[in-house]
């Protein structure tokens, strides 16, 4: 079968956030790409690959850094799109923060202090599994969470999430200004397919581990979260810092756009490994006579 | 003598960016207040006294923090205001942080990333000595610290500075709505006294510490750096994140003004002890009670 990768990523990219409407995208979207999960792995594999050479460019550039945020619901695939799309990238020019829930410390500080803190080095590509959106959506979502965060009564207005949506919007602005390539990832999953992948973290003792009995109780919010997650999109979609709603329904093709995202933009950044000066060069072939001569 | 402080501050606050021009400050200007060295010291001490009480309140409260950044060219009297103003603050509840020129590890992330990671928490005092403000100053007047920045061609345009001073006012509106209070302090010192404070830093050997080469050089860069100046407070100044234009030809007025500033501020957070709720009084009360009896 042959299709456009450019137009599968035109439908899942969101960059303006006119008329976006999270209903109208499908959890089990192929984008009519007629592919299955077998005929998938040569082109994960290839975008695995094309992947790990623009970052060895990326790291010796030594110019851009590249921010892949990950934002889902519970059992939507973060954890496993991390590890199947990145795991062929030189971990020296990688780094993953996992973002829980924050501690005393980090409630002492305002809520980008902790993200800022960890975001990637020029050459590197920083990967965030969840992020300053918590801000605007299980914050949201649970009264209580922003009750703890310790804010002065006097900033906390009726406005507060159309604000912290400004605020997030320009700071991946600014990010973007400091030669940070912002690419935001919702792993798109419907209620009935998390429900199957709770079920199978009950019933495989292998995968016991990674149940948690309040996740089962978030799907209670699922509407208020679905609403959060498209105002969220709305308030920071931008050509400098988009969204991509990936359908997450099957765990293989979400991958698939994943990578083919990054790919894509990370080619777009046109990265070359430095050329020497001529200065540089005439060093080089000195060093070079000097060693023979040894 | 007698005047009103606020009619003082209120001389000196910009809070406004349209119709400020620098050159309409005098370095020398004392607002009419007649005052002098010796008549200023009982005000001084009074005002680091009320500083000294609201920072306990500050800190009992743990909801606001403040953030004063100080700004100046070489020997406007930055060291000694921070020394004067803060003696009397408890250190527990006071952070000073002195930045000078970034080393790499600095360089390798986004302008704000060394400045966002020292900002107060909340109950502190935070003392920039130097902050982001250098980034669209020495940056702006030295374009080989732009160019050692390593950003990818690409993002720096001609808009750079533009762009630099939307980011930081967004940034400090950001701030603003986590609950910090933000005040910004221009020492404004004239070439003249300047070149008197360089000859006293040559001439007394306890001050030679103090003296360096490049400092005299950057007087060949005044307009430059007046003009960059007058850009920076026009692009940021705002009534949740004002500058203060201090007159520091005469160090103990600057001092005056710094800690009436920020008192003033202060005051205006309504800054209260935390008030125990009925089931905190009571377990007081039993507390009390058991510890009498042991």
């Amino acid at each position: 079968m042959s299709f456009d990768v450019a137009d599968v990523l035109r439908r899942f990219r969101v960059d303006n956030p006119r008329g976006f409407r999270l209903a109208r995208h499908d959890p089990a979207d192929l984008a009519g790409t007629g592919l299955t999960k077998e005929g998938a792995q040569d082109s994960l594999a290839r975008g695995v690959a094309r992947l790990a050479a623009l970052q060895e460019r990326l790291y010796a550039q030594d110019r851009w850094s590249v921010l892949c945020v990950f934002q889902a619901m519970d059992a939507a695939g973060k954890d496993s799109a991390i590890k199947h799309v990145f795991s062929g990238v030189n971990p020296q020019g990688c780094h993953v923060a996992s973002f829980k829930q924050p501690g005393p410390v980090e409630l002492d500080h305002d809520f980008l202090w902790r993200h800022a803190a960890a975001l990637p080095t020029r050459g590197q590509i920083g990967i965030h599994n969840r992020s300053w959106y918590e801000e605007v959506l299980v914050a949201r979502v649970h009264p209580r969470i922003l009750a703890a965060q310790k804010l002065p009564p006097r900033v906390v207005t009726k406005d507060i999430w159309k604000e912290r949506l400004e605020d997030i919007a320009a700071f991946e602005r600014y990010l973007s200004r400091q030669g940070v390539l912002v690419l935001k990832f919702f792993l798109h999953v419907s209620p009935e397919e998390q429900r199957e992948r709770f079920l199978a973290r009950i019933e495989d003792p292998e995968k016991n581990w990674k149940y948690s009995a309040s996740d089962v109780g978030e799907r209670r919010h699922w509407a208020s979260y679905m609403a959060a997650y498209e105002d969220a999109i709305r308030g920071t979609a931008a050509p400098h810092a988009p969204w991509f709603v990936v359908p997450a329904d099957r765990k293989w093709f979400t991958r698939l756009v994943v990578v083919a995202a990054i790919v894509q933009a990370m080619e777009a950044l046109d990265l070359q490994y430095p050329t020497p000066s001529e200065a540089e060069r005439a060093a080089l072939a000195e060093a070079k006579a000097a060693l023979e001569a040894s």
